[in-house]
């Protein structure tokens, strides 16, 4: 097959389409022929060398994937050849075949196209497990989603409107905060512009955040912890803003707030599988439903990644950069 | 009546006690004849100024007492004047008289005397609400406990053990582990000698600690998240090592970790009654038991207050030291 490797870290332009050799499907697993994949922030840092793929996983970029069943390993029930799937992944989206274990496969959404079906399964779960499973947003609550207009931050809007929460963003432009707008954002906060704790508290009576969706890290973490509401929970996903921070200890223990950090690909595949069936018992029908849209950007042919990659890397896009095979 | 009255922050030899005007129980309040109260860090810290009291609480010192009911407030339904009862307070333990939300009462222990009954309402419902309901300890896990021959520690150390689970902690001489030892410590650490997230790694075969249950703060914090384990949970509620510390967020991420801050004292009085009525439900049968003991250093006459700050300020102290009336 081909596949997208890394010959050394470097800039986007060292991203080369080679021929490698075909992944065998292991047991347990499913082997794609992929369609489409797309592009996520730790396939960047995964290509300047900052984020190796977590042992066992394929050597090459790409966290998710939409395509058809080609073949099943050992042992693997419920999937049939030629079914059009989505699927969660460790690495290895940016290639023609990519093998998967079963329960990191998804159906794709009716009414969802194969190609859009790439834009899902990483955002989705990545929302799905953070700001639900780990920082149990309820109904009446307030999120913050710092980057509103991202892929990620596109999904989590309109999930956390779905459930019934308020939802506040940051972004670094009056049109993405419109975008986020329309897809249901309740107070938008240029980050460019405004000090967006001053901001949340005024939008909010002083009450906060319930639960911040933080790809930042380090340069959020002071204010992070001044928007908080009390009880609130803050969940650290990225640290695009460095990876030490100052933690007010006193601050938080007045909030009673938490500070949480996680990552989705690090996960052994037991909790996997188990996000990867939430997302398809409460974020699926939304989608279905249509209350739910993928947010596409635009679709790059897989060859042009470097180009998706510089275009991720300056920011300028809303929701997802799709690579197409 | 008479309290011990802090006529301005300062020394142990400023608290002062005087003739003060009696509580009255308000709606929904109980008034308690005090037996005995018992020192902790937070009465100290409130001494010398920096920890005021919460907005309605008394101005006295002591967040937690025994003695019997002298009178019920309107709305109190299920005690009776004359019941022996101890309670968690948001202050006012350092006096003959003090008026507590019904819900903050227990009942005394059968087993257990009434001046030792002072020496269990702060600390089961701390390790209760913050072990079980805020960092939900599961059996076969591990907990390590910062100050172990502390009140809080002492009954951290059995409350663990109670249910299942591994016990780590530290303590500043071999007495105190020893102590620490003889109530069910597995692990112990003597923190001016040793590493303690090395030596917890060490132990646990490079495992960590799945609860940490820390007083220190910040001066802690990076150490805490070392010896964290995966999808472990730190809980802080004191802050003896400072207040501002440095998170190392990548490495609370690769852990999939949390921080939680929080205190008793600050809830509200809903709050505060569920999780005395969890501490009533869950720690009372393991007391009356036999399983879980009230750990008491020394009672010490409340005329002698400052006395009992010293001795808890220069920490000589194993498990809790009482003030009777």
């Amino acid at each position: 097959m081909h596949a997208m490797t890394i010959p050394q870290p470097g800039d986007p332009d060292i991203l080369t389409w080679a021929e490698v050799p075909d992944p065998v499907p292991a047991e347990g697993e499913v082997l794609v022929d992929v369609v489409a994949s797309a592009v996520n922030r730790a396939d960047i840092a995964q290509r300047q060398g900052n984020y190796p793929p977590p042992p066992g996983a394929p050597p090459y970029p790409g966290l998710e994937a939409s395509g058809r069943v080609a073949a099943l390993g050992p042992g693997v029930a419920g999937w049939a050849v030629g079914d059009e799937v989505c699927a969660l992944l460790s690495g290895g989206g940016y290639a023609t075949k990519v093998a998967v274990p079963a329960g990191q496969l998804l159906p794709v959404p009716q009414g969802v196209d194969l190609v859009a079906a790439a834009a899902l399964p990483e955002v989705a779960s990545t929302v799905w497990s953070n700001v639900f499973m780990v920082a149990h947003l309820r109904p009446g609550e307030t999120l913050l989603v710092h980057g509103g207009a991202s892929g990620i931050g596109t999904m989590a809007i309109q999930l956390a409107k779905a459930v019934g929460a308020r939802v506040a963003v940051t972004a670094g432009s009056a049109e993405k905060l419109e975008r986020c707008r329309a897809l249901g954002a309740d107070i938008l906060i240029n980050y460019r512009e405004q000090d967006f704790a001053s901001e949340l508290k005024k939008a909010t009576d002083g009450g906060g955040a319930d639960v911040i969706l933080d790809i930042v890290g380090a340069d959020y973490l002071k204010q992070n912890v001044k928007a908080l509401a009390v009880n609130g929970r803050i969940t650290i996903i990225g640290m695009q803003g460095g990876r030490r921070g100052e933690l007010d200890i006193g601050a938080l223990m007045m909030k009673r707030g938490a500070v949480v950090g996680t990552t989705l690909r690090s996960r052994p595949l037991g909790e996997k599988a188990s996000i990867v069936a939430a997302v398809r018992e409460h974020v699926w029908p939304l989608i279905e439903s249509g209350r739910v849209k993928p947010v596409i950007d635009r679709a790059v042919a897989m060859q042009d990644a470097a180009d998706a990659h510089r275009y991720v890397e300056e920011s300028g896009h809303v929701g997802k950069v799709l690579l197409t095979v």
